[in-house]
Parts: structure tokens; sequence; C-alpha cells
């Protein structure tokens, strides 16, 4: 598995600390992934031949997070046949995210985006855990061994809260 | 290619006319499926069993259609390790398809839903295609051709459009 | 009345700040309860059996807080006859607030989540004493007493205000 | 169970239509109950005599709807010790009913009122008979029975679903 | 012009840094008024009182603020023949100052509110003085200077503007 | 009482049918006024003619209705020392009323507009009776028979409601 | 005058009702002007040769319109150096026109779009009318006399209306 | 190139730190132009006569900023046969800054303003440079030249990310 399998793509570096939590699930799960700043506004170009060139390059999963009128998301799902996921995020100036939210998900018949919650690029990396899981059984263990894991935090903080009440 | 591999489900049997679509199109892609209801309210033992079953039956990716408080999507994806793709639909009485589209987007970090538009369940069954193309490279020949026929019917409606203008 | 009547849960413990105020109206009307951390997505199988045994077990009223895409009161309310009262609760990457009242509050016909304010866990308190007063007269008395307390306390700020201006 | 346990009250006989699905509800439960136009704006009075009067006529719950600036509920609450429950009503000239959803849900500290969803009067009736249950076993019962009979529904669409496909 | 012509309300103590700019506008035209705290949900008695003897005790305009679900300008309205002003506050825990907003606003045939901006007190006092001046010409005239004022205070902000550029 | 005493602007002839409620309302209670067409976009000199004249010309209270980025109300009360009533519309492509709404209230410190409810033009009309009624006592006595109409209205709806159930 | 100086693009063929409006105001202007279908997300290469050619075309200024997640205007924007103006189209699956308004006017910092009303073509011809008039003083003429024409019509409208009234 | 060529208005001093970004951008493309302080509820004859006067005083773009209930881009576009440029401003008590972009941007049909984003002064003064190189071909090659140079930017901190990573 030394080929790139995920690229986690985002419209400004002001993104970059939302984003990496996409980067970081990837790193858990041991996929091996790239990251980089594709701007749908200031890049077109950019944009273009990444998203041309994604599926050639063995590419799975393309996750893309972008605020505001966030087009990166839908304009590589319009050239790509690949999944994209796209990561809404809440920008300076945004109308409270509604802008980036609606811009990514309301995307026209043909044309989808697996659209997740507002900020939510960890959640974008487990939804590319789960697609690439589809072709490599351990990363399914993987993926039921890590909603265990989070179910046994919850109920360990159960229990603490029960100590102190 | 024999077993289920795409498990549609729906609240309620007025989603049925919405998810249809995605029927239409895992059947246009040759992709085995089935199509159920499955009520995160009415029916919350079946929606467990489902979700708990699933992958062990050798399904590869599951839609869920739900309208207004809609509970199924966040609710099988918190209980199976595949990936969730929800349709948000606006049913009667909802207020204006805000509330399934925020009940289904918005899930906390570590339970990803792929959300698509609202009632974009054309869109959820390519996303499904997209997915499973993964393991299966004829799926995303098809995908590819699916993209150029789409860009060649609006070309097409380009011509007629100038020739009457 | 020694028996737990009111069961408090939440979704994260990051609500705590916000549900402990239930528990807090409980005490001061002396009204044996639990607190607990059930999520919905983290713990589905702890839901159910929470949800299965609680009027088993001789609780009157659950209470549920939850925030981003709530669907633990909902839940709850699909399996338990009981009232279940539901508390939207801004949570970060939150959408104002909207996307958990919205996901509590639109409930489908047949399975009703009594709603109260965004982060009104207090008011949550109170109506369970409200509920839980219809068999317990001395409650519905004290109820009484609470709402003259309240006005007496404006009361008296009016006094100041005026003797201030 | 002669006297009326549950009094139905709505600010407009506009309100009718939706409101008579609670009256339904509580037919179907046997439930003794009474339905009535209040209307806060128009007949304040009545209101408060209404709201005053209610506990010591023996009744138990309160449903109100309103549509607009919805006032009814939360001013029953704020004089009455019972449970009140709100139902926002769509009217004409709402903005899209989320006036009446905020009005009525939106209530202060102190005073809750147990807001159902927009145009839910039938889980407004269903409350009710939840919250009737706690001091009649055998309501309880019939409640368990009522979310079988919707889950039996539901069961049976399914597989008449399946069938068709 | 002895007797109180503005009577000044408000839902809680927390709302008097902005109702006290509808005083401090009265002051400034020499308007004899009253400030209080009138809950309507909790001194519902009181606000009936209030709004029952407004005009008999020469009040000529009532000015409301309250925040979250603001019932109490819209129920003084409801029982006043006098014009009444609402101010929507935005509250700690409202909905980004919608659900005050939409509650006083959005009054039904037959009983207005005279909305203003949220947090709007100055332009309630100011409104009221406009109000009052169809009977006292020299109140008009001062609002006819305290618009030149206004002019002018811009009018030198542009020249202060224009020496700085 | 010869003179106009109401002037009812509207920004286009499309807002007529609801404005006219707010010249019925007029009618009912004798005062005299006038209705007319002045857009703020499409006639400003008028609109600046009609503000800067109307107190000269005995008005004492401005209607001015106008859908979707509505300027009128507030223009007017930019010039006017009268009081302006602010009636918003939902006229077609507008956003479901909000832009006419939020154009209209959320006016400037310095420049209040008194808003009502959308399409609530009668409402206009009777808050324009109310803030007449302060220099004529017998409008006042009028306004209160009003109301004594508008709850009988209510109680014999009422008493039919219960004829019938 | 021959080149074409302004192209009218739209991302669907069922927007063309809306758009020919821009192009019936460029008819009475007498600009000469082209419409087409251009889809961002199922033609993406015609939109970029579209864009990167515009120019060197001649063409002056670009109007786009799109519904739903709208990428058009801001992708034409963000290749052309030509001003581009935005048309959010209120489509089917719309949620109210809100996710073309903020996908077509939330562009980031270095790459404008003109937004103008939702469904708004007309505006966008006028605008560009507006545009080209820099350079064109009769364009500028026949701008000053289309406003005195809608002045002149709403003029006439009053007439009739105070005739009738 | 020595007359005025923009003018940048807004509706108060505390607009200026987000105009003065139009202004910045008019210094870098070397574009003569004023800024000043108009306000249409505060000076509305300045802005009369501004509106007015700019074509003859060989303006070529207004640029209006204002916040809340904004009038400003919409009043001078009634007047002025210039193209006008909004820009919407989330002000002290704005709703989220829904009402300043619903107030610029909603305009009626003959009347268009070229809204940008919310606090979008930047781009409108690139918008402004973009109409003004209609006629004039250096200012179009360097904003050529200026989409470049953000493309440069944004592959720099590319390269840094890449390096970091």
């Amino acid at each position: 598995m030394d080929n790139i399998l995920v690229s986690i793509v985002m419209g400004s570096d002001s993104d970059l600390p939302i984003m990496k939590e996409a980067s970081e699930v990837l790193k858990e799960f041991g996929i091996s992934h790239e990251i980089d700043i594709v701007s749908a506004h200031r890049t077109p170009e950019k944009l273009f031949k990444h998203a041309k060139k994604a599926h050639e390059r063995g590419i799975g999963v393309l996750i893309a997070g972008a605020g505001g009128a966030a087009h990166l998301p839908g304009m590589l799902a319009s050239i790509t046949p690949l999944p994209v996921i796209g990561v809404p995020i809440k920008s300076s100036n945004s109308i409270d995210g509604w802008d980036s939210v609606l811009s990514i998900l309301q995307m026209p018949n043909g044309v989808p985006v697996a659209t997740v919650a507002l900020n939510g690029a960890k959640n974008a990396g487990l939804l590319a855990v789960q697609i690439l899981s589809l072709k490599d059984d351990t990363l399914q263990e993987k993926m039921i061994e890590y909603k265990e894991s989070m179910r046994d935090t919850v109920i360990k903080k159960s229990e603490t809260l029960k100590g102190i009440d």
C-alpha cells in the first residue's frame, strides 16, 4: 500500500488547522495520503489538473475543504470519477457557516459530493477509511475497533461522572 | 456480483418517490441492491439489526433517506462500519427541509454520514457507484462514460438553444 | 419515594455544565434522579438498553440533552413508553444551535419529544417536576410556591430598579 | 375517569384542522378532554381564567396550539402549575413557521413549554397520554401497544414494498 | 406635562443596559416617563394590571423590551388600547435574536406591536417622541432639530475623514 | 377632521391587495386618509417630496408597504419627523419574506420605523388609529370597542365549536 | 458595435425562462450578445474555455445564472479578467433559494462576482448596460431615459389608483 | 486619468475599517478615487445630491457600504445611471449580517446593485477595476497580472505546506 490513496486539498492555508484532522485520522489508520492547497478561485488550472489526474495516480478518495462560496469540492467532483468528500469550513466573514454548507451540499443531480458536518474534517477522514475498507478487510476490522474504542471512552466517562455525582 | 452490494432504506413509504431514484441509478450501473423501509422511530429494533448485519451480509454501502428530525442515516452510521450515505427529504410539515438537512449532516466527530443534497437520492446512487468502483474497474469506466454522456446532453441542449435564439 | 424517578442523560460529557441545571432543579424539589452519559452515536447499545428498561425500573420521565445532529432524545422516545424531554444544546461547531433544535423538535407523528429551549436544561427539570406532580400533590404545591418565588424575585428587582432610577 | 383530564385550546378556529388531531388521539386512548378557542391576543382575560382554574378543575395537562407570534402556550405556562404542551402552527403569513416555533420553544428559565414539531398536534396528544400514564398503568400498556402497532404498520408496508420491487 | 406619558417595561433586569437607552432619549426630549420590570412569564398578573390601567393613568405610549420567546409587548398590546412599541432583545441563549424578533413582530391581525430593530431601544424612545409630538408641536420641532443634529454629526465626520485621507 | 391624517403609500401597485387592508381599517374608524404609489427605487424624487411635505400638510402618520429590498419606509423615516409604520410585503421572488422584514425592521439608531408583521397592513391601520387616538378620545373609545368586538367574535366561535364537538 | 459584448450563460436549460429576461433587456438597449448553456458541473472544460477566451473575443461582461450549489459565476470569475454578473436562480429542490444566493455572493477576497437578486436576470442585463455605458455615452443616455420611463410608469399607475380610490 | 473615477461611500464612520480595503485596492491599481460618509438615513439630501451629480463629475463607478437595514447602495442606484457596487457590512446589532445582505441584494427589477460578499470591500474595489478596465486596456493587463500573482501566492504556500508535512 505504498502509493497515495487519499488526497486532501483545501482552498486556503487558513483551512489547515481544521483539515489536518483528516490527515491525523488517516495516519492513525495507516493510510498513505497527501495534503495540499488547491484554490478553486485562485488556482483554477491546478484544480483541473488535480481532478483530471487523481484516479490515474491511483488515488481512491478525494477530501476537499473550503469556506464561504466553497466551490472546490463540487468542481473536483465535476471532473473526477472518484468519490469526493466535502468539508464545509466556517471561515471569517462566513455567514455563520451556512454559505459553505450550502455551496458544498446542494450539488445538482449527476455530480454528488459526500458532505460532512461544518468543520467536520475528522469525519471526512473516517469516511475515507470506510470507503477504502471496501477493498481492504483489515481496514474494516480497524474501523470496528475504532467504534469500540469510542464506546469504551464514553463508558469510562460515564463511570467517572457517576463517581463524582 | 450476485450478492447485494447496496442497501437502500427509507424512514417512511412516503419517501419512496424520491428514494427510488437511487435504485434507478444502481440498476443503470448494474449494481445489485435492495430497497426497504426502516423507521428509526417506529422500528428501532429493525434499524439495529439492519445496521448490525449489513457488513456481514456482504453489503458495501448503505443509503438512507429520511425527512424531518431524520435520525435513520446517523443511527445506521453509529452501528455499522460501512459508509452510510444520507439523503435529506423535504417531507410535509418539514421546516423548508432545514430539519432533515441538519439532522443528517451535523453528525458528531467519530460518526460520519456522507450527506447529499435535499431530495438528492439520485446523487446518493451515483456516490454509491463511485465508492464501489474502488474495487471494480469496470464501474469506474462506466462512471467516466456517465460523465461524458451528461456533458454530451448539455452540449446538445446548448446547440438546440443556439438554433432557436 | 426512594427509587429513581427521573433519568437525565446527555450525549457527551461536554454537555454536563448545561445538563446539571436539570439535576439541580430536581434536587431543589427533592426528586430522586440519576445522571449519565449515553451517546446515541458512540454507545447505541447502551441507548437501547437504557430506553428499554427505564419504565421497568420505575422511572417516570426521561430528560435527554444533545447537540448538533442530536438523535438521543428522539431515539429514546422511539423505544420507551415514557415521556421524553429533549434539551437542544449549542455545542461547538453547531450551526448556531439550529441543528440540535431541529433534530430534537421535528419528530414525526407517533413519537413525540417534549422539547425545551436551546440550553434550557433548567426548564427540562421543571417540566419533569410538573409531570411528576400529576401523582404527587405536594409537588404541585411546591411548583405553585416556586412560581410565587419567581414572581417575588422580579417584584423585588422592580423595587430596586425604581429606587435607583 | 369522568372529569376532564386534558384541555386542548387554540388561538384561532383556523387552527382547528390541525388541533383536532390531538383530540382524536385522546379519544383513541379513551381520555376525557375538552377543546376550545382561547386567544392570547383577543381574549386575554379568558386565557387568564382558563390557566388559573385548570388545575383546580382536575385537569392534568394543557395542550395549546397557535401560529405566528404564538403567545398562548407560554402565557398559559406562566400561570398554571400544570405541564403545558405547545403546538407551533404554520398559519398563513407565517414566516415559514419559524415564528410560531421560536415563540413557543424559546421560553425563559422558570417557565417551560413542552414543544412538539410544527403542526405536530398528534404528537401533543400522545405526549399528554404519556404524561397521564404516570398514574394510570393501563395507559402505559396502551402506549406500548400503540408503539407495537406503529411498528407492525411499517413492517407491513416494508413487505408490500418488497413484493412490488 | 407633569404626569407620566411613556411607560418603559422590560422582561428582566438583564435587559436594563439596552432599555435605558429608551429612557435616555425621553429625558433628552424632556418627556416624563417611568421604567419598570414586568415579566410576562414570571409576573403575569402585574402585566395584566399594568396594561389594564395604563391609559387610565394618562400614559400615551408603552415601550416593552424582551428577549427569547418575548411575549411581553404582544400581551400588553392585547389588553391596552394604547400604541405599544416592542424592542426585541438578544439575550443569552437566544438563537441569534431571531426568537425575540419573530415573537414580537409577527402579531396576528387585530393586535399590532410597533416593532423596532434588535436591541433598538433608542429608536423605541424616538418613536415614542414622534407619536407624542402629534399633540405637542414643540416635540415635533425638537424632532426636526434632532434630525438636523444627526445630519450635522455625519457631515462633520465626513469632513474629518476627508482631512485624514 | 377634514384634512388627511394618514398617508398610505406602497412601492408597487402589486402591493395594493395587501395595503388596502390598512385603508379599510381607517375607513372603519372614520379616519381621512390617502393611498398612493411611491417607489423608493423608481420615483426617488416623489419619495423625497412626499416625505418632506407630509407634516406640513397636516398628516399625522405615514404607512408604507414594500417588498424585497424594501427601502420605502426607512427612507420616508429618514426625512419626515412623523411616525412611519412599515409593512413588509412578501412579493414574488422574495426570499420567504425575510428580505422585506429585515430591510424595514433593522433601521439604525436615530431613525425608527414602526414595523408590523409580514403582510400586516391591517395592523398598520390599527396602529395608526392608536397613535391618532392620543389626541382624539373618541378614537380611543372606538379602539376599546374594537377590542371588545374581537373578543366577542372569538367567544362566539368558541361556543360554536363546543356545540359541534 | 458588431462583435458580441455580453455573453449570457446558464447552468441548465431549465434556467432559460429566467435568464432570457437578461437577453431581452440587452436587445432593448441594442447590445449584441450571445446566450448559451455552460454547466460548471457537467461541462467543466467548456466552462474553462469559455472563461479563458471571453476577453480575447472582445466580450466586455459575462452574465451567469445558476441554481442550487451554483458554481458557474464564481468559476468564470476565477478565470476571466472581465466583470462577471451572477444571477442566483431558485431551482427545484433549492432550499428556498438560499443555496444559490450564498454560493454566488460569498466569494473569497480576490475574486468578485457582481451578484443580483434571486431570479434577478433582468437586473443583470441592466447592470451589464450600465457597465458598458462607461465607454458608450449613448448607452448612458438610454439608461437615463430608461429610468425616466420607469418613473413615468409608476406615476401613471399612481394616477390610475387615485382615480379608482 | 486625473479626475475621480470611483466614489466610495459608507453609511457610518464605523464602516471605515472595512471600506478602506476598497480604497487600498484602487490605490494598488492606480485609480483615482474619493472616500466619504453618506448616510441614507441621516443625510438623505447629501445622498440625493451625491447620486445626482456623480456621472456629471466624470465618476464611472460608485461603491457603497452599509450595515443593518442598508439602504445606501439601493438608493444611490435608484438615482444614478452609473453601476453601483454594494458592500453588506456586519455591523453591531446586525442579525448575523443577513439584514445588510438582503437589504442590498434583493433590489426590485429595474434598479440593480452589484452586490459583493459580506464585508467584501476588497472585492468591491476589484470589481470596480474590472468595470473600468473596459475602457482602459492597461487595467485589464494589471488584472490579469493580479490574478497570476494570487495564483503564485497559493502555489508558494502549497510548496511551504508540502515542505512541512
